[in-house]
């Protein structure tokens, strides 16, 4: 079953850059599958596409319905354009760097919350099952229980992020997902939809760092100091 | 915004209370609303229609899209009909003892899935927030991630057990949820896709007891034993 899910990633993985280099032959590409295969492509600061044909692997083969397409454009390394369409759902996620996000066309934006008390976390248990890395992640969690509403976990990093972009959820981060496709579309989603995303140390967001949260700006100082307390 | 929810949730169950006794005159009714309102029913042999007009109230507040209303009929203590409506998903959930169960009228099995650590688990945070609840919550989780494949969390009791029901997930327990509205729906509905419902020490499944879990029978002895362990 892996197997052919693997070679189905593969097979819409290459469908998708295909095209995209059809249209743009002088951009670069990134992918979750061809990185698996083939090794790290290096970002530069040329415009490059960073893919992932399948968000939610886990929820595919099970028939969980958050699963997704992720496709972003980093230009000079910032996320430029992101597109995230959920099939089961039939969602699609769009944000363009200064022309908002959308929802099937609709305007979407990031939640009024200001209280964490009152919020709606996400974040994932990850695929990672040492002692050390599950013992983090659950000890953090032992943390901001006390802090927020409740947890959801989705299994898929991107429909996170669009969940704080239309406000669905009102906190997320994750640490130690698989790369930077996971994030690139979603990222431009969530600042068009009027939120932020960063380091969940508050630096600044690295996209190749396997480190995201997200949240509208009322939420991120006290996020922040929740989950540096909770490290 | 939670008062308003309580008048809509309280609305919604009366307009299906009034339904149902002008349809079955006879039979008792338990609510979650009419029981917040007014202490607890006891629930006796008595063909007893058990209601949640609205599973998921955070996720209702936040757009989070899972949310149900839940309808279950016990005859003699034992769960007969259950009834769970999505409606942000458009998904009805329905089983009748003896006659199977169905998603949008097509018949739904439990998953096949026999081996623990290929398996999706489902669980919740729930609502209290004392330490020794979270604790107990997270140790448990910590535990169980050594086990299984991964976790979610939906916020809605009856559409995790409609999720072990439709195969989407292999394995859910939850104690301390809110009570037998939570689960008097889903549970029809698990065993007449084929699963089985029980207590997570391993006994009998009791209705009014907040334990529930749920899985095919192939998982049952593992799942019993791993959540043993972690207790």
């Amino acid at each position: 079953m892996v197997d052919l899910v693997t070679e189905t990633d593969k097979a819409c993985e290459d469908l998708i850059f295909n095209y995209l280099k059809q249209q743009h032959p002088s951009h670069k590409f990134i992918g979750e599958e061809t990185t698996a295969a083939c090794g790290i492509t290096e970002l530069t600061d040329e415009p490059t596409w960073i893919v992932d044909p399948l968000d939610g692997t886990t929820n595919f083969v099970h028939g969980f319905p958050f699963v997704c397409i992720s496709i972003g454009l980093t230009v000079g390394k910032v996320p430029t354009v992101g597109v995230v369409y959920n099939p089961i759902m039939d969602e699609l996620f769009t944000g363009v760097h200064g022309k908002g996000a959308f929802l099937n066309g609709k305007p979407i934006k990031v939640s009024s919350q200001s209280e964490l008390v009152k919020s709606l976390l996400a974040t994932e248990a990850g695929t990672k099952r040492d002692k050390s890395t599950v013992d983090a992640t659950t000890n953090r969690i032992n943390s901001l229980l006390f802090k927020v509403r409740s947890l959801r976990m989705t299994g898929s990093c991107a429909l996170n992020l669009c969940g704080i972009a239309c406000g669905r959820i009102d906190l997320f981060y994750e640490t130690g997902y698989g790369g930077p496709w996971d994030v690139a579309g979603g990222a431009v989603i969530v600042k068009e939809a009027g939120g932020i995303v960063y380091d969940p140390s508050g630096k600044d967001f690295d996209i190749t760092s396997q480190r995201v949260a997200a949240s509208n700006l009322l939420l991120k100082e006290a996020f922040v100091e929740v989950l540096q307390q909770s490290e």
